[in-house]
């Protein structure tokens, strides 16, 4: 197990993101002066798979600290139906670790001819999105080689929030990104934990996981990376839209993943984790809310609280472990995933 | 069987859509006349369940017929995170059967206060989301009484349609849309062939649907109808986010729901299910395309091919069939799912 290389990357994030807040604050900060010279009045974001994730945190984030909109992008528009999209106002941002996607590029394209600004978030300062794009944030997360993202996916939401807070002059908040490797690396510690709770979850075929607001993310890239590497059926929700439907799902021990950290809506999430109680899930809470911890079957206290808007970059450490943890507790190889290949290239 | 309520209201559809579509023509028009004076620069939807769904429509129809990006909103940043977003040069819609959601009306509300134009999609004339828009185009399904919604759903599409090909000057459009209602009748005649494939159906516990373009809302609406009405784990996926991942879930037999009709994603939808086929996914394809439906275990040949950006008011009723008649199959009563209210009050 020592050997995999997804665990290896695993534990190289803290690593990562430090490399990427030496290299990026100042490039970042010039290049947030640029953008709010220019007035974008919204944001569109063009990514897949993990980067679509990281596209889910920004819209929380751009949204409460610049009071932007966020769309994110419907790449077959450009691709398949010839849509010319107007873009005039925006800020077009194409996120993909090897900057190698067809459709991805072809977003920032139209949307540079169209006069938007344009920023690739890309691990390839060579790749094709990178030249697409006008600016260009690096991620620094050296060579990535395992078929599910881990590294790249935390350090494009540590460039997303580098971006966010420079342009918002946010200093404060600025300085509490630097302070995020190091949360990370405490809470690299729940390992033996997320074992544990694997072993225990090893015969499971289906899974919810639930997040609201910054943790929304966070649920998408956990069901993920348990759909990439378990084959446990994993499906995201939002904490209100499960409960337009999908809640019907739960009946006595469902799988249920819940990550929640305090703020805005952990009464919320404290709510829903009773109520799924009632219903019979069985419930793992990945959490520093002591109500939605003692309402789970696995309470995974998270070591390390750091502010609402910033744990989704420590709370998916703990479902990357649970999810590796899963795969070798089912007898998969976490570094060979059926069926996929590093670089998907959809048009 | 026969007496039930969501059977009755599935075949309502054509009746709801007449009637909205006579009703409403006239209005949208008008409606459409101001709003291009305004000079929209983008769009943002507001909705949760079925209605999100009906947005994710949006996204592509508006997109290629307007060249206007849609975002779809955030509510938790409006009620839980007090983000003040800018909304210049927006058209801001919210979508709800009811009109009473209230994190949807906060959203229209920050909206107007905000200068944005803001339009309400309902059923309902009198409700809050009513109030609180600028505008209002009515759903006309009468009254929805099964939890699950069908005739609300393919009316908001509708709506949607009528709306954008308005603004476009599609006359063209409109008069392809006043057919529709007739495509829907005749859709329903794949009552016995669902109820078939429902049967072979009955032990699935997980499965995927699979849409593109225009479909990718379709796949979203046919998984939440299989989750609210028969507790199947159905995850909704674009052909090509699928690839960058989930793809890894499909094994033998595992169950893969294929939306494709004819039109620009043809070809990529046809090179997909060959590729299900050779993972050995157990494939049912609801298409218009014969190498789709050769490709399928069960295929569902749609007895009406219309034009692509209106397949989704037709492709949906085999959906909704299927899960009617997948419902009974497991012993489950459509017209009580567990734990579901109709409306759904989240904040």
């Amino acid at each position: 197990m020592n050997t995999s290389t997804l665990l290896k990357e695993i534990h190289e994030q803290p690593a990562a993101l430090r490399r990427l807040i030496d290299a990026e604050s100042e490039p970042v900060a010039r290049l947030a002066r640029t953008l709010k010279e220019r007035e974008c009045q919204y944001v569109v974001i063009a990514a897949r798979g993990s980067s679509d994730n990281a596209a889910r945190y920004a819209q929380y984030l751009m949204g409460a600290a610049l009071g932007l909109p966020v769309a994110l992008a419907t790449p077959s528009l450009h691709t398949r139906y010839g849509a010319r999209l107007r873009f005039e106002g925006a800020l077009v941002i194409g996120i993909s670790q090897s900057g190698a996607s067809p459709d991805i590029c072809t977003v920032i394209d139209d949307a540079r001819r169209a006069g938007a600004s344009t920023v690739a978030i890309t691990n390839h300062p060579e790749s094709p999105l990178a030249r697409a794009a006008e600016f260009t944030i690096l991620l620094h997360a050296d060579v990535e080689r395992s078929i599910a993202a881990t590294k790249t996916y935390t350090t494009q939401l540590a460039a997303l929030a580098l971006l966010t807070l420079s342009m918002a002059n946010d200093h404060a908040g600025l300085a509490i990104l630097q302070t995020v490797p190091d949360a990370i690396e405490a809470t690299l510690s729940l390992d033996d934990r997320m074992r544990a709770i694997a072993g225990a979850m090893a015969d499971a075929t289906a899974a919810v996981t639930i997040g609201r607001g910054y943790h929304y993310a966070t649920a998408w890239e956990i069901a993920l990376k348990l759909k990439e590497l378990t084959y446990v059926v994993a499906e995201p929700y939002s904490a209100a839209d499960f409960q337009h439907g999908p809640i019907a799902l739960v009946r006595d021990d469902f799988p249920v993943i819940l990550i929640a950290t305090a703020g805005a809506v952990a009464d919320d999430l404290t709510m829903l984790s009773l109520r799924l109680r009632d219903l019979g899930a069985h419930l793992t809470a990945i959490s520093d809310v002591p109500a939605i911890l003692e309402a789970a079957d696995h309470p995974v206290l998270l070591p390390v609280s750091v502010e609402e808007r910033f744990a989704p970059m420590t709370a998916v450490i703990a479902g990357q472990l649970l999810a590796f943890h899963l795969a070798h507790a089912r007898g998969l190889d976490p570094d060979n995933p059926r069926g996929l290949r590093k670089v998907t290239e959809t048009r």
